[in-house]
């Protein structure tokens, strides 16, 4: 059993003990090992460090105080830019600016930042996953200065935990987990899979506060609404094209 | 630093050894743990270990000799099906299908994958992730009976190795790592980049059998050509929108 895996909590509080240069390296050695498509490696990761430009992303991120706290900031971005260079450099036509190549990029640079991750927290470090990174795109590739051919996905922020945090539930396994063919389950299965994370008194904390029926209500009426959603799948797809990941 | 990810080889060719039941419960346990988006875990996990699904499934990817002698075949899928059902059911509207959630979807299941890989590896077995995917998705919704909501990722061969691998090299570690913004590399800082990859017997045997003029020519026009993306890209797109990614 691999400890780090099933001691992973996701840490939102940092101290502001920075990241010994070679314990960040070896966590970037242990993101490249991931497997890939074709070993061509089309992902890139910027490394913040600069408080300005912490800050700076920390606004397209809502600006939630862990981001300016955490000692280093990683954007995982799919990049077809410098494969596709060396073809043209070589004088061959490469073919990746498309949307399967978004998907293989997408694949591989979160292969790459899970090794990272475990590999941070076999370091005593603690980190969290930003999936604000696909909300303000546009911003973070100012920021980043990122060219045609590379989009960002996800962002980690990394860093000493400055706190203690439960292991938070799952649904059961076999929620998740299909044999042989998809076993779509009945809506009193459904049900049963969400018993646990219902009953629970976070759970009816949550309900008091949001004044809402159900936990169902607030997932889909606050934290991840509809409208949200459709507004932020359209800007998304349009910086795909724009970063140049539709034009074939 | 965690062993299995610096040890990591791909593995593409197994004994029939089975793999102990739960020793795979473990390996399950262990993808689930991962981070995931607002811990609403929309991916699924299809376990193959029927010969005749198995054969079915070779078919979708080229017949490679691995995915039959493998006794387990996993094929990961963003699911917004069980969690939308879940919201109707108590009453509020689901809004996850939409392109958005589909990539929060292919985080989660690349996290979760990753994660199963690392402690498969932990257990003396092997894996291969198969690219070909996407490549023949319809076919494979087909095979498992995927429903509306739900389209397949990536697929991971498991068994115990049957081989012995060299590790795979990897470009320098500052050609994907920039520092505070992005690093846009000069044509000759590019070619320093693949350099070592250049020079390798590896290379000088794949130009002499493929009689083509650099290793990038061998990509971009024998391996990963811009016919086949094109035409990969365009189904899958299509089955994207058809599974319910692209509705609102």
């Amino acid at each position: 059993m691999i400890e780090e895996i099933f001691k992973h909590r996701s840490i939102r509080k940092f101290s502001n003990r920075p990241i010994p240069k070679d314990i960040l390296t070896d966590i970037l050695e242990a993101g490249i090992r991931a497997s890939n498509t074709g070993n061509m490696q089309i992902y890139s990761i910027i490394v913040t460090q600069d408080e300005k430009r912490k800050k700076a992303l920390a606004a397209c991120h809502f600006n939630q105080p862990m981001i300016t706290q955490a000692p280093v900031l990683l954007t995982y971005c799919v990049d077809v830019r410098r494969f596709s260079r060396w073809c043209e450099i070589r004088g061959t036509k490469p073919g990746y600016n498309n949307f399967l190549w978004f998907v293989n990029g997408m694949i591989d640079s979160m292969l790459c930042s899970q090794n990272m991750v475990l590999e941070a927290e076999h370091h005593g470090l603690g980190i969290c996953y930003l999936g604000t990174t696909v909300y303000t795109t546009e911003k973070i590739i100012e920021v980043l200065n990122l060219p045609h051919g590379v989009i960002p996905v996800t962002t980690v922020v990394m860093g000493y935990p400055d706190q203690q945090v439960e292991l938070t539930d799952r649904l059961p396994l076999k929620a998740v987990v299909h044999f042989e063919q998809y076993n779509d389950p009945t809506d009193e299965q459904i049900e049963q899979l969400w018993a646990e994370k219902e009953a629970s008194e976070l759970t009816a904390k949550l309900i008091e506060d949001n004044k809402l029926p159900t936990l169902a209500h607030i997932f889909a009426e606050r934290r991840y609404t509809l409208k949200d959603s459709v507004a932020i799948s359209e800007s998304y797809f349009e910086t795909l094209k724009k970063q140049g990941f539709f034009n074939q």
